[in-house]
């Protein structure tokens, strides 16, 4: 990698907007790598990886994504639907489409502390996608239960997030670090 | 950093054991500053950290952690029972004392998505811990109740795990990635 490790995760900006360029084999295939190296409940790696790339398929999942988005903006308020609007997000996900590779990480509920160590995995993936070159989004649409009928994803698994992967359209600055009010030493006084 | 990314997460192993070297302030600001910088939702990096270097603390949380491992250990059974046998994990945590510093890591239950940027986080930091040459384990024992009341944690922090930080008393070979059975393409087929 070039650099250090902070200066990947300050440079590690989220991506919405993705150039057509393909991913590479090698680039994927690392990035599938680092998925089964983080440390996980009792080191059972409680998740499974669907790659998806067929541009059909890509528009299936961006049609069933948009469907339940649009209800969940709609019911949306407050605080959430401020900052949303603030950043632009709403129902429509072209990233879906656009990015080359989507990643779709599903959770094994049989197996201990499936969630969590889930997504620590995905801490772990953004940073490997990130050091690729690549962009991403921890895309996390409202219900997953059509990602399950259209990738036949056993019931057992349950998608957390879909990851697009792809070349940023336009380059971010770096991120700021921002300890103030989220350390405290000894006990937390507020 | 020493190295790539994909050395760090294959030389990065789950420590129980621990050096009684202490931890540099600038290795600890360093680490402080990685748990500030992964995604989150909505960008509002939904949790807080507490430092604990006091012996007297840590002698404290030991005792409440061992105390809740106690009941836990005994209603344990089944595969978990026979991987935490084989890993020689029980009630016992002598890393919350041995280890110099312990960081708890306490999701913000009124933000969005607080469960899923707790722990994607605790990748990030995880990474960071390892990048300063220091190990860790993300301990979670059963019942945080007892952390709430020793730090004085709000109760709307639910706290998600206790990182001991510290050198390594051993050091185990690097991690084999294993994307056998764990990657699909397109879809996923049993």
């Amino acid at each position: 990698m070039s650099g250090d490790l902070h200066e990947l995760m300050k440079n590690r900006r989220t991506v919405r907007n993705f150039l057509p360029d393909p991913v590479s084999e090698e680039s994927l295939n690392r990035i599938l790598e680092a998925v089964t190296l983080p440390p996980s409940g009792a080191g059972l790696l409680p998740y499974g990886t669907v790659v998806v790339r067929d541009s059909k398929m890509k528009q299936k999942i961006r049609e069933g994504a948009q469907k339940v988005e649009i209800e969940y903006y709609e019911n949306l308020s407050g605080r959430l639907k401020d900052k949303f609007d603030a950043m632009g997000v709403n129902s429509e996900k072209p990233f879906l489409t656009d990015a080359p590779v989507l990643l779709i990480i599903a959770g094994d509920t049989e197996k201990p502390y499936w969630l969590e160590s889930t997504w620590l995995a995905i801490g772990y993936i953004v940073l490997a996608i990130e050091n690729e070159g690549l962009g991403s989004v921890t895309y996390t649409p409202s219900d997953f239960t059509f990602i399950n009928e259209l990738l036949s994803i056993p019931d057992r698994f349950v998608p957390q997030v879909i990851l697009p992967v792809g070349y940023p359209a336009n380059k971010k600055p770096p991120k700021k670090s921002r300890p103030e009010g989220r350390v405290y030493y000894e006990e937390c006084k507020e």
